[in-house]
């Protein structure tokens, strides 16, 4: 299969691997790349130098093309915009920020950039800024979320109507199915987290992923509406912060209960019960962790199985 | 096309418009039946008296099976269910309620019942009791949701491997795209609401009607959760419940604003400031009002042109 995805980024399947803090480190990339995917390095938890030794480390076991996520209101976004410049990342995936700052630098450079939205109308000022895609996020999602809490079933037709450039979905898709699903709503690609984070090369804690693994229905809400909106998955922080809000607690006492590191507290050192755990609302359809190729193939073949199904639904 | 719900039904195409409160009436029902898909009467906001003379009018106009929605939260829903059984009614959607109730009884009289769903777990009690179809609806519908706020890209497809008797996707759906989308996912049907509710033929007040056709991202929002969690479109009211939610009002005090009669003061006499206006995130797609047999045709030749696409997808 060839699409703009496939072609813009230089892989076989448009299944592009979600660029997630704490979990995506260059063995997950590369696994994913290696299978065919596009594997992303995920820069929002990491210091400019150790961003620099996963890309390089990334080089050293795959010659596959991949991509670095940049969350765009962290504070050391300059310095990773200058490494990923240096290191000539083919494709940078800019988040949580305005694509204007340096979405035209980056393309100075020759490095491909898409944007994550969250609505049509950031979708549409990712397109002026002249990103080569742009990847709709609906609430599902883990982690940063938008304000419109719009599901990624409303958002993509809106967001593939409001665009020229290729589409590509995220949040709540975890299986061929959601893939062809996204496709009929006119994505032509997809951007998969939670499942990654369970994936064997994932740096997520072990106990982290064993929590995504036991999730049931209702496990996750979205928290912290009054700071920025974030998908959790409940545990003893998330309680804590639900029954703050319930309170009608401020933005100030919020900020001051998350304070600083709670997301590497949980993710990435698995203290289950005061760290802050992000995981999509999809975690409770994972029920194993496997090698991250195993992932991308079996995505793949019931994409195509799925597709198989629909071409005989009104023979 | 035929399948497990067009044979349960009897009609020509999986389409089932919504039992809406102040909307849907025998006119509406009537009109979608006509078209091929399956017309519902909305009991929740009639009178057991108003819900005869509907059924009865329905049946004047229209030779074609159909079905009455029962909300079983409703205090008349003893005399709703009567009506249903002396009227011969083909078949009962029941909602917002417990399935163990009325299912057997109306089963008995020659009923089909169908239950409304937020969760696998709630489909999984609802087959058990022997339903002969769910409807799984995503916190996207408009009106009463679920606790967890599950979407219906996730709810899907775990409603589907929970229970053997068919799924209908209901929430995010006004298009042949969102249909398929829902097939992929494992649905046999589709339920579709808001776009019926601002049909010609709906009952909906033509303000509340025109309301909907200018709804933006973000124009509804879920509200109310400390009494039941309500899908509402922003007006004066709801930013009433939202700014008293911020401050976090008690459920009394939520109660007591919310009062009684305001979605019928919004949705049936179009008070668009201090009226409950029902309606799912999906209607910033909508953009005009259009016969009820239009929007059918509409929806089942986009479905069948986008199940066109998906066969070429990996030609």
């Amino acid at each position: 299969m060839q699409n703009r995805i496939t072609q813009l980024l230089g892989c076989t399947y448009p299944i592009i691997q979600a660029g997630m803090v704490w979990c995506s480190g260059w063995r997950l990339a590369a696994a994913v790349s290696e299978a065919g995917g596009l594997g992303v390095i995920g820069a929002g938890s990491m210091s400019p130098e150790l961003l620099r030794e996963h890309i390089q480390s990334y080089r050293k076991h795959c010659q596959k093309p991949f991509a670095v996520n940049l969350p765009l209101l962290y504070s050391q976004v300059e310095e990773h915009v200058k490494i990923v410049i240096e290191e000539k990342v083919p494709v940078v995936i800019s988040s949580a920020g305005n694509p204007a700052l340096y979405t035209g630098h980056l393309q100075a450079q020759g490095i491909r950039v898409m944007h994550v939205v969250s609505s049509a109308a950031f979708a549409r000022k990712a397109a002026q800024c002249g990103v080569e895609a742009v990847i709709a996020e609906g609430v599902e999602a883990g982690g940063h979320n938008g304000k419109e809490e719009t599901t990624t079933l409303c958002l993509l037709p809106l967001v593939c109507e409001a665009v020229q450039v290729p589409v590509i979905a995220a949040g709540g898709i975890a299986s061929g199915k959601a893939m062809l699903a996204a496709f009929a709503l006119g994505a032509e690609g997809v951007q998969i987290g939670s499942l990654f984070a369970t994936a064997q090369e994932s740096s997520a804690h072990p106990d982290f992923k064993a929590k995504i693994l036991s999730a049931t229905e209702g496990s996750t809400r979205l928290s912290l509406k009054k700071l920025n909106p974030v998908r959790l998955l409940q545990n003893e922080f998330a309680r804590q912060v639900q029954e703050l809000e319930a309170q009608g607690a401020s933005a100030e006492t919020l900020r001051a209960l998350l304070g600083k590191g709670r997301a590497r507290l949980g993710m990435f050192e698995g203290n289950l019960d005061d760290g802050e755990l992000e995981i999509g609302q999809v975690a409770y359809m994972i029920r194993e962790s496997k090698p991250a190729a195993q992932l991308v193939a079996e995505i793949w073949n019931e994409f195509l199985l799925t597709a198989d199904k629909i071409k005989n639904i009104h023979a």
